[in-house]
């Protein structure tokens, strides 16, 4: 095991009827913001909850956070919040809504150009206190510190994060997901299985409580997903869905271990340049890096075979192949597709793609050995 | 999944020759109380490294934290803090002490009796901030709040807690376990196998995270306890046996499920009476509330001997009864004692006990019905 110095301090409000909650965790004499996306939170009753706990409270709102939340957006909110003297930020959506609040939080107080901090010319260095009311799960958010926004203008899809940009509490009620189109909770649950990989299909270092909690992630998600799918309604699988994907990325299984993200970073300039969802440009992707990378992954690509998907016969090649079908398979029983093709990006695209990692001169994953050129063979086996 | 409000904002330091990093944790002007127990700490080098790594601040020492800590030597810490105008607590060993030092921080404020705080009779309003560094993995005290203290006078030991007796930080070097005694290992070992079954083999109520975590737990036990019985010196070995322990008790694994506590309950009692070791306790008591509430706990015990014992065949009878005895070998191969009659407690011990949770009108359980009687039956069933 590698050593690390780690707190995770979100507190969890999980469970039915918790928004309610909310008036308890944010002072009275505090003014808020509260940030949403596209207005389905209007339809399903979450707005209603909201705003019902915070009557005694003074809050403005602000919506249009887009998925792949865009900077120029978040620039707007930052507006507002200087011009009404806001307090508290509460982000009500899913991994986009919370992502461009943590920006927007940080965004505050800062003399420059926010775009700074993704491009790491500066260091986040304060930010508005903010909480949040899950409404889709998927990329953990809700319980780190991290984010990821996109500059629409320069179709630029890059991460962020600071000590600063934990939210101080967040509401999991897992019956605000009943009405998630599939798509959605179908991303959300692919999402959540590649976070997973990014940490446990890495290096075999005998980090033993990490792999175990992996893995029982990975199984909460295989026996739920087909449940999901068909009751959409069921709380126990809701929940479950949802409590998975907190801990998918609430970076306490990658703790002491090396991690990954080449699938995440590949898999975000498909979404700048082809607007494909988050989930399921993991769902292309992740395959391709399994595959590439079978040599230095071999281990954990067999641990995760047996463990995971019973594996268990055949040479060690044999069960690496069996293993990302089975992956694959995974993907695409969630009617969600996994090559380029599927998505019309062709030999030009993938070329666009690898050349912007030439350009950043990246060496991605866990071994740093994915550099453009190896972007390009997990892309062309996609294809 | 039940509902549940949660935060753990412990801060780990973890890994090999992270000691010296408590000087970043404790800020300069601080003056520190080094709280410690019988001295194991000067022949491990441990004391060494701390008294180091603090060299630049003042500091003093309060040592003679016996196992099970005596609430009246908590009291002489709390006259020396205050003698000394103590800003800022640092435990140096294993749960005794660092459950005695979180008794001690809450104590210094309070104006009355502290013992207020174990019978309920007064909450704690605030503490001393205190940091740990942990030798010896076992209690997961270093990871949450609460503690358990015995008064030598009156022959009870009680558990107390509050959001105000989390540690700050817990220092976790596997490596300052490598010269534990190996019953201190084994009774380590115990304690947190028995930590994860009370908060595991309660109620089937589908909340399947907290369920993989748990089995994870259980699986790195039976996984790493043989090979630090023959190699005690192996990194990873104790490595991931000291992590295993303090998520056996950094209460997320209990979060929306219920919990049980018989067994620590029945086995305070052992301790407080004839100060049998607290891991000694555990391993006699478990397998009797297995026994006793097979019916109760059926789902998760034949669940729990499928997935971490791999018994399949039988019928759910025989398969609780197989579960049960593979518990008591893996405790046995630890080279403990799992019946009454290894530590001379007889039928007249028996009834001793049984009349201190008559007296108190306890009923204990997941279920609240483990009563005295049951609590008799139990103990039976271990002569």
């Amino acid at each position: 095991m590698e050593n690390f110095k780690f707190a995770n301090p979100v507190k969890i409000i999980f469970g039915k009827d918790t928004i309610k909650e909310i008036v308890k965790e944010i002072p009275q004499n505090q003014r808020v913001l509260i940030i949403y996306g596209g207005g389905s939170i209007k339809k399903n009753g979450v707005y209603d909850q909201v705003t019902q706990a915070l009557q005694h409270h003074t809050w403005f709102e602000f919506s249009g956070i887009e998925p792949n939340p865009h900077y120029e957006t978040c620039l707007k909110a930052v507006e507002l919040i200087n011009k009404e003297e806001i307090d508290f930020l509460l982000a009500v959506g899913g991994g986009s809504v919370i992502d461009a609040t943590k920006f927007i939080a940080a965004a505050v107080d800062y003399g420059g150009d926010p775009w700074d901090f993704m491009t790491g010319k500066s260091k986040i260095n304060g930010a508005l206190p903010f909480g949040t009311v899950l409404t889709l799960p998927a990329t953990g958010s809700e319980m780190n510190k991290g984010f990821v926004i996109t500059k629409a203008a320069t179709q630029e899809k890059l991460a962020g994060g600071s000590a600063h940009t934990y939210p101080k509490f967040s509401v999991l009620d897992p019956e605000t997901t009943y009405s998630l189109p599939e798509r959605q909770t179908a991303n959300g649950i692919i999402d959540t299985f590649v976070h997973v990989t990014e940490q446990y299909l890495t290096f075999d270092n005998h980090a033993l409580v990490q792999d175990y909690f992996a893995e029982g992630i990975l199984k909460v998600l295989l026996e739920e997903a087909p449940k999901v799918m068909t009751k959409p309604t069921d709380y126990n699988v809701r929940a479950n869905l949802m409590w998975a994907s907190s801990w998918g990325l609430n970076d306490w299984i990658g703790q002491g271990v090396e991690t990954d993200w080449a699938t995440h970073m590949i898999g975000h300039e498909l979404t700048a340049f082809y607007n494909i969802d988050h989930g399921q440009t993991l769902a292309i992707v992740l395959p391709g890096v399994m595959d590439v990378q079978r040599t230095d992954k071999k281990e954990k690509i067999l641990r995760m075979g047996k463990n995971i998907f019973n594996i268990t016969e055949g040479t060690e090649n044999e069960r690496i192949d069996k293993t990302i079908t089975a992956v694959e398979n995974f993907f695409q029983s969630l009617n969600v597709k996994t090559r380029l093709s599927d998505y019309n990006v062709d030999e030009v695209g993938i070329e666009k793609i690898v050349q912007r990692f030439k350009d950043r001169k990246w060496a991605l994953g866990e071994r740093g050995n994915v550099t453009y050129d190896v972007v390009k063979e997990i892309l062309q086996r996609r294809r």
